[in-house]
């Protein structure tokens, strides 16, 4: 693909930054924005960074009624030296790629799309929080934009990333939650779009949430929707569970999101021998082991909350009491070694970092 | 609910429309549209008719990324001497409804929908198409607007509707289509969004249809997400086949979406004394049947092609020819009938018609 220029239009005014702890996910975004057009002529075109501004869309367009959209999530970390960087970017964007294929939605370039980041971020440094655990979110998606209410892919597209200055998940430090196993609704199943990070699954996954949510439950887990057995994720994170000193995660089945913390949390545990394991996993397995005693350790991952212990699993009628309701020691050991190389504190042995340039404004030119 | 006046925002200068020959579906819009906000603190507000043109959302609207919204598809006809008239119009919002409490949509007043729809195709009433199966196509839509990426049911909501003349789904009369059954892709599974007209489903079924649309199918068979034995849908459109005399339909179960077409059509034929039954029925008696020389006929049934007979069915490697690839007795029946409803040439037995009142543009306020 051809070298690319970013087209820059900068806002004339910059808006007040929230302070620390007035800090919540994604209520507020930043000055600038970057959006690419697709068309079926010129591919995706005029790659530009703008100021932050609502989109005029026709009422006709496709996202609005078909739902073919796809999106991302990662972070810009501050380091103690005041550099921005991020974690694993390329993973993002190579799913983001995987999801446009299931959603039928042309392909990016993927490290073009790295470049819009590190540009954006750059330009937008100022806005990266920099008390314990508080980052810049970093939201890429594609919407279908083409003004037909035909049931066909569209010809017409935006891929846009914004910006969200994000308070620490754990305001008082790392904690078990609540989860509630779903027995009714279901996320995904083999065949349709679980693995892909598209609208759909998210807004059929509001119900069950909605339904837990008043009961004290912070996310449910979901099983798979064909048996109705085996463990599939929870709400939006991956699953793991430590059973007589191995862990088990559900291996990727093409109803489950590959999520990059998972991805990363295997190669930790192989890194440190912690036998880990990816296959199937019945709640009823789990439910065996914590009558046996052997069920050890129960946690979810995913960038949000990068690590977040399961303090109590509840079935039916039936509550686990899960390692005392406390934080175990892997999980505590993987979210403190993963928050420690994004925010640069700690060795980072996989090359997962990557820095934002400072000087990575190169190339931008400048309209207005 | 109070009595609601819907404000009148009328454009300065009306489109040019199509020709007759000129007519798709879903490319071009009238002159107008109808829009009502919905807010936690004023509820659905400000109902509204406005010259059609874009919307200004927030790039971080949840519609855009968790895909929360829901539609509906109807059509204004036109009748032999000129009036307008819509067919059942209470049963898609009654739809939009259970939709919207699937998708954590707070409901609408279906009286009022229903109000408004009147009175913007009175308003528009110059655009519904006369030629022989053209009609005016009507899409109400909800959108979650709530400018926040948390995953979560939107605070914000637009309703919408916006219409545009399409025009006659066969030019060369009623005619059978080739069918593939989908055996890799699933459209809906028990537990998750199928019975609800939400985006993520059509996103989800764009690749089945991509896959089969460079081999001459006009569109896939689904079977259900869990057995992958049991037929559901044919594309958009529920089906039926008739077997021995006997017509048989899959019968509603949490994953097929309750059309107003298929209702329709097992109200006509118990009128007519044709056996109609709703039950489960696998591709394997379906294959059978056809083995054994007693699938008489099969047909898809939906709104934008009222009845679709299905002349050929392919299933991995054997392709089914029914009835000579020829319409059967009961599709074309069928098809005259409702046809013939919906235009006004016919009897209204079971009062399906619901006249579009010249005057029910009073009680609107102009404000321009
Ligand atoms: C459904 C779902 N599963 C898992 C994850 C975890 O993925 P990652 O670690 O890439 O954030 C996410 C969040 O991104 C998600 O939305
Ligand atoms: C998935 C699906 N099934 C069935 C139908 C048929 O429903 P109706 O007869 O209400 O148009 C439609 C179209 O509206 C549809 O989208």
């Amino acid at each position: 693909m051809e070298e690319r220029t970013i087209r820059l239009d900068l806002c004339s005014s910059r808006k007040e930054k929230p302070k620390t702890q007035q800090l919540e996910f994604g209520r507020v975004f930043t000055d600038h924005m970057f959006i690419m057009d697709y068309s079926d002529e010129l591919g995706w075109n005029d790659p530009r960074i703008v100021p932050y501004q609502p989109l005029s869309i026709d009422p006709s367009a496709m996202v609005f009624h078909y739902g073919q959209s796809v999106f991302e999530g990662l972070k810009a970390y501050l380091t103690p030296n005041g550099e921005a960087q991020l974690f694993r970017p390329e993973k993002n964007f190579h799913r983001l790629n995987r999801s446009n294929s299931r959603l039928c939605i042309p392909p990016i370039d993927e490290e073009f799309a790295i470049k819009a980041i590190q540009q954006l971020v750059a330009l937008e440094k100022d806005w990266i929080p920099d008390a314990e655990g508080t980052s810049l979110y970093i939201r890429p998606f594609i919407i279908s934009t083409e003004p037909y209410l035909g049931v066909a892919p569209s010809r017409h597209y935006k891929f846009i990333i914004i910006l969200s200055p994000v308070g620490a998940y754990y305001k008082e430090g790392i904690n078990p939650i609540k989860i509630a196993v779903e027995n009714q609704y279901v996320r995904a199943v083999t065949g349709g779009t679980g693995e892909a990070k598209t609208g759909g699954n998210y807004a059929s996954s509001l119900k069950a949430q909605e339904s837990v949510a008043g009961k004290g439950f912070a996310q449910v887990l979901w099983l798979d929707g064909v048996e109705r057995k085996y463990v599939e994720e929870v709400g939006s994170m991956n699953v793991f569970f430590k059973i007589n000193g191995e862990v088990v995660t559900p291996a990727l089945n093409g109803s489950i999101l590959e999520g990059v913390t998972r991805n990363s949390v295997i190669q930790l545990l192989n890194h440190w021998n912690v036998p880990i394991v990816e296959r199937k996993i019945s709640m009823e397995e789990v439910y065996q082991a914590h009558q046996d005693g052997v069920l050890e350790e129960a946690f979810g991952a995913g960038t949000a909350a990068v690590v977040s212990p399961i303090g109590q699993l509840t079935w039916n009628d039936e509550s686990l009491i899960i390692n005392d309701a406390k934080t175990g020691n892997v999980a505590k050991k993987l979210y403190d070694t993963l928050t420690g190389i994004q925010y640069g504190r700690v060795d980072d042995p996989f090359n997962w970092v990557v820095k934002v340039e400072e000087n990575c404004e190169m190339g931008l030119r400048a309209s207005v």
